[in-house]
């Protein structure tokens, strides 16, 4: 048996059969068009998932479930979105809207949550007690696994840790409409943000070289390369970051204590870069010590993590 | 059947005989006197709880299980006391070491997430989905119940609520070591700070009358006290801190999410008045604004909750 894992973006719809393991054995993918009545997206996913089936030699007899991640909150319990802000969906049916194509059980959850989960059931986090999955993209998503199960809260809006406190008093003001939210400190664009601010009085950088002049230009991998190259200016915008980072982790360390954390997106790319700078921050920042905290690891499976957790979703 | 429970504080151990739904049979109660060796502080634990004993009409046949609350941080696994501050224990032996007096299973934890525990075993969290109970005295303690268990983590150190940053910009300097914990916003102590900074200022309030002019002696209750009566200095006072609060729930919310969220503490004793103006602020926080978020409770076992919950520690 196989199940279908959808991938549902702001951008594009990717879909997959997958195997029980996580493999993936085919895949599709069309452009989500998101301005679009919600039903016409609908009917690409579900039409993006039998095109992906085509592909093998398998039928729909062979399909368990279906598994949506969404790039917004589900409820778990009645298979309704309820809300995804940039595909402006509000208590959208979405299971019972893709069942009039593919009638198959339905499973959906967030993004991040889901991609926390495919870590998980196959590869860096696999078998563990307990992780947390932390993008570092555009924004921030998470994903908490707990006792071998994504954890979203009892009303579906938990792991939602880009938009935790981080800053409460004069902190960065949030899309969300918060001010000091964590994500307007940890993301790709938090590092850009500090790069622009820095440059700006002091352009003395190769990533002033990088960027060409362009301060607009700059991204976060011109900063963590000048950063490994030793710039000085580079060295300390990147410092700045991995201690709004470090305090980040050591919100999930001393609510959740997970056995590992897993950092993916963009900035993830820094790899162990970034992870033996996180590692000198941390034990000075511990309530003890000496104790010991949870293993930070850097993401694997990069673009196909949503539609193999998708997949995975009604796993037993 | 019943189990013993102990909750070893910095200044009283108390032990109660507990029966398997919750209730206490007993108790006895003597000084810990933390100056001690930790083993003369462990045969009193031993000593008090066989004196709660000899108040029933039950042997040490009747009990099952030795559960122990500790002001630290404990390994669950090998029943070993990782570190308590207060009275100056690291890696001690304590399940060990009480064996030698009363040779039962024993289980230990956190105080606050025993206390925790015992508000859902037996009142106000029973029988939900999940809870994080939240004390708000000297400090902040935490208590994390999943799937009818406490959760304290795979290293022990989770459930540490008072230690999640809050604001690490320019934050309050915290006993931890670090600037910004959210215990330095939320506990009664962050209260009386707001008060005496406020009216060092200006003093034009009844909290100056209710200290007698000793801004020393302000505590929370003054506060809450001015507050509900409507004096101007101590509602801007009380709104301040229900700021910080609201905004500790919401990192609770926006990262667990639990069924329920419930209060103790000195400040909790502000009841309703308190939870009102918690969920008058929730909703404008909240990532999408009308979505439903865990209740707001305040705890009801008050003194006897750590004894409560340790003895619950080993149910199954």
């Amino acid at each position: 048996m196989f199940n279908i894992g959808i991938d549902l973006g702001g951008t594009d719809i990717k879909t997959a059969i997958v195997d029980m393991d996580g493999n993936i054995v085919a895949k599709a993918q069309r452009p989500t068009l998101a301005q679009r009545p919600y039903n016409e997206v609908v009917k690409d996913m579900a039409d993006s998932a039998l095109e992906a089936l085509a592909k093998t030699s398998y039928t729909l007899d062979d399909i368990k479930n279906i598994g949506i991640g969404i790039p917004g909150i589900a409820d778990e319990k009645t298979g309704n979105v309820i809300f995804c802000t940039n595909l402006g969906w509000y208590d959208t049916p979405l299971s019972k809207e893709i069942q009039k194509y593919i009638n198959k059980p339905v499973f959906i959850n967030n993004d991040a949550t889901v991609a926390g989960y495919a870590e998980y059931i196959a590869v860096v986090s696999k078998g563990t007690h307990s992780s947390v999955f932390i993008t570092l993209g555009t924004g921030i998503g998470s994903g908490i696994i707990i006792n071998g199960k994504p954890w979203s809260g009892f009303h579906g809006v938990g792991a939602e840790l880009g938009h935790a406190p981080l800053n409460v008093i004069n902190g960065v003001m949030c899309t969300c409409g918060n001010e000091g939210c964590l994500e307007r400190y940890c993301s790709a664009t938090a590092l850009i943000r500090l790069a622009k601010e820095t440059l700006q009085k002091d352009n003395n950088s190769i990533i002033f070289e990088k960027c060409k002049g362009n301060l607009e230009k700059i991204n976060a991998r011109m900063v963590v390369d000048a950063a490994k190259e030793n710039d000085e200016i580079a060295v300390k915008i990147f410092d700045e970051y991995v201690f709004y980072l470090s305090k980040a982790i050591l919100m999930v360390i001393n609510i959740i204590d997970p056995e590992v954390i897993v950092l993916g997106g963009g900035v993830s790319k820094a790899g162990s870069f970034l992870v033996d700078a996180v590692n000198k921050k941390i034990p000075g920042f511990l309530l003890y010590k000496n104790s010991k905290y949870p293993e930070i690891l850097i993401a694997k499976l990069g673009a196909d993590a949503g539609v193999i957790g998708a997949a995975m979703l009604g796993k037993e």
